[in-house]
């Protein structure tokens, strides 16, 4: 197998966004969007695009920074990176959320699949855990696995306030405090913020080796600055080429003319699909396993993006876009049936990928059998896709409107055009639909009601308790 | 970590589902179902349970009778299992859709969360591999994991006419017959229809040790019978227990009353969120690791039960509800921000299990950080489910509905009853739906255009390659 965390391309290829199954050129009036109907929208995808631009940098949009003012912090990441790879055979990260979804998202597409299994010669760097739950059975079962001493620990939590992330740090340096003794720090690398919360001045004190997560980059946003790069960079992963993919779809999303720019024109279809046709639910439909999980990455994105209750002048809406991650072929054989037959209310975004990695031949056999027999002499290459075609063309009859992104190849350039791509998507999304896209409120209300639940002695913590002895109980009769 | 496959209780406890999260007496008018609207549907359940009773072992509900008639068939799949976990180290499921998600999420359920990773005599059976894509690059990486001369492959299709896992069989009986040579079939079990298709005549022919997927069960209702039984043995599940499970969630669903019987009840409230409420998304979120590939079990099951275009007497409708699959707490920090403040589009599932393998402790520590200190003393335990109660909570005061579906732990015989609930369910709500739940009509197009694409000598394909020929081809203009 090519290993393609070397592939350096002298003419980098685009990733391309096709949406002729958006339109009602190929789809027909009745189920298409009308070109038209983009245009009525082009002064408000420019304005979009506009107000993106002019808050570069600022505010929460510090990560369209990330490809260009990383340079010393590459650096660092790099040498960092190196001395866990000679020193450790083991690379835990605990983070949840952005700061896991991410790491998860890149090595899928740019490791072995079966990475962890394989032998460590072959293998190419430590192995790689992403410990995003806590589950109770979860942190015995990766003490099965591995042996804390000589495992390296990474700690991903912007404000240091991620219980999850912070109880998981309670375990593991109480295990190594036991199991290594003097120096257990040395295991144990802290990306969080540069200075506020708890984690950077715990790193400080402790003196962990430790990355900053700058301003302006939220949790999902953040695969491009150390909480992405230094888990890629440990597994072997080129980190520069992550981000030179990056700035590569950044100059084509410079234009603010909305035919001509990826990002605008992704957003402005979804604009219309979300709010003029209804279209509640977005099907992201990788045809690689390699993007299985950009899928989920995708997934958080864009609904923690774009679900919200209130507009930026203050109107109460309740707008968003319910991602559904699925994968080709494997649910073609699970929800395709729903997609073509269920309700009018969602687009489907495919990953194609033009150039895999190896070519899988199918020998022949079972002449007897003409069905199977048919199959001889062709490849998996050309039956993965025949078989997108296949759900492209049977959504098309169907009237489903689909979009496809496609890859020339998986490598880290073009999975960082893929990050970019899609995170300028939510950015102009999120100006069209006039809301805050950088914020989860949301989320607060949960954390809150947990630490009620717990005990927390905090006075916010009190007045929720009590609070929520005044919902319902609920009663036993609805309970079978 | 306790052995929860050896877990056997002389008292076995019910999967209880608690929908006092759907309803008015907790949520209010606003928001809630009223017990007087599912009253007014008390009659149509009993009408869809009788219906289900009815045709119970008939047409497409063979699967109804798993947890009786399959004695016999049980003795043969201990004595291959064993036969297998005797004489392989590797066991590679060739299958996809139902045959592919059953046998994962059980594996998920019931094994070690990293089985596949723990040395042998740990793992207490043959490494387990579901491949359920045709990925061009999945098998050359998968073999440089396993050893041929030592895996057994189990080719899982009921027609034998499922290309990619027959793409997958001429594969595998190619490697094994250069690397095994004569006795090669020993290596391949077919579980297939008893007669039909291409796979039944070709494993006779071959001598292949096979095993029949009864008439009246379809991809999605297979897990009971041989296509999850027998790779759940090979793994050292307890095979009696999924079975016993079953059978005793299906005495639960013997009433014909909707209060008391748990699947006509879930039924019954899907029905009115789907189809009085337009709530036209499904989330299934599992409070535990082991859970998670339930949770895509199920999504096959509702989505392609439910999502259909015609009802039984022929009336053009576009029904079903998209299952969104995630995992608590993981996707509190991805899906939560929508599901609290976007539309107003979902019913929430938690599944909840009340007492896990282990106890996670969490040590005292950090002291100088207050949020930090409060979680010491405290377990993973407590934290999740807390967490979870927070997130119910968060969703009633955003006035979502939700239900819970309760475990008192995680074993054979309540993953069975999970299941059997579940199937009985989508039965139902198929009766109140008037749809046919067991057929599937919507995935033959994509087929039919692969093959076209493929080049099949076919008449029937040669019919489709000139209709795709006409449809639209697309424009350059709107690839960017």
């Amino acid at each position: 197998m090519t290993d393609n965390r070397k592939i350096t391309s002298s003419s980098p290829q685009r990733v391309r966004l096709d949406v002729n199954h958006m339109m009602t050129d190929t789809m027909g009036m009745r189920y298409g969007i009308a070109p038209e109907q983009v245009e009525d929208y082009a002064k408000a995808a420019a304005a979009a695009h506009a107000a993106v631009q002019a808050a570069r940098g600022t505010g929460w949009l510090g990560w369209t920074e990330l490809p260009y003012n990383q340079k010393k912090i590459v650096e660092k990441v790099k040498k960092v990176a190196g001395h866990v790879r000679e020193h450790f055979d083991t690379f835990v990260v605990l983070g949840i959320g952005g700061s896991a979804l991410g790491p998860i998202a890149v090595q899928w597409a740019l490791n072995h699949p079966y990475y962890n299994q394989l032998p460590k010669a072959k293998r190419g760097g430590p192995r790689l855990y992403v410990e995003d739950n806590i589950d109770p059975e979860r942190m015995g079962a990766l003490l099965d696995v591995i042996e804390v001493q000589s495992t390296c620990f990474c700690v991903v939590t912007k404000s240091g306030n991620t219980a999850e992330t912070m109880s998981q740090y309670l375990i593991i340096s109480d295990l190594l405090k036991q199991a290594v003794g003097q120096g257990w720090q040395r295991h144990v690398i802290a990306i969080t913020d540069a200075e506020r919360g708890n984690l950077a001045p715990l790193a400080k004190a402790e003196g962990f080796e430790a990355f900053v997560i700058p301003d302006g980059v939220g949790g999902r946003f953040s695969e491009l600055c150390p909480v992405g790069l230094l888990p890629a960079a440990v597994c072997g992963i080129d980190i520069d080429g992550l981000l030179a993919g990056a700035a590569f779809m950044d100059a084509a999303c410079k234009t603010d003319r909305v035919w001509e720019n990826p990002a605008l024109l992704m957003a402005t279809l979804q604009y219309i699909a979300m709010e003029d046709m209804g279209f509640n639910v977005h099907v992201l439909l990788p045809y690689a396993d390699r993007l299985r999980f950009m899928a989920d990455w995708v997934c958080q994105l864009w609904a923690e993006s774009l679900g919200k209750n209130v507009t930026r002048r203050g109107m109460a809406i309740n707008v968003g876009q319910t991602p559904a991650k699925a994968l080709g072929v494997t649910d073609q054989h699970s929800q395709l049936q729903l997609y073509t037959e269920g309700p009018y209310d969602k687009v489907v975004t495919f990953f194609k990928v033009e150039k895999f990695q190896a070519e899988q031949p199918i020998p022949n056999g079972c002449k007897a059998y003409p069905d199977v027999a048919f199959l001889g002499g062709k490849s998996h290459n050309a039956l993965i896709e025949a078989e997108r075609k296949g759900t492209e063309y049977a959504l098309y009859r169907a009237g489903r409107l689909s979009q496809t992104i496609v890859l020339p190849e998986v490598n880290a350039h073009t999975i960082g055009q893929l990050i970019f791509l899609w995170e300028m998507c939510t950015a102009y999304t999120g100006e069209l639909l006039d809301i805050d896209a950088f914020n989860q409120p949301g989320v607060e209300e949960s954390k809150a009601a947990a630490y009620a639940v717990l005990g927390h002695p905090g006075e916010k913590y009190a007045a929720k308790r009590a609070e929520m002895k005044k919902a319902p109980a609920g009663s036993g009769k609805y309970v079978v």
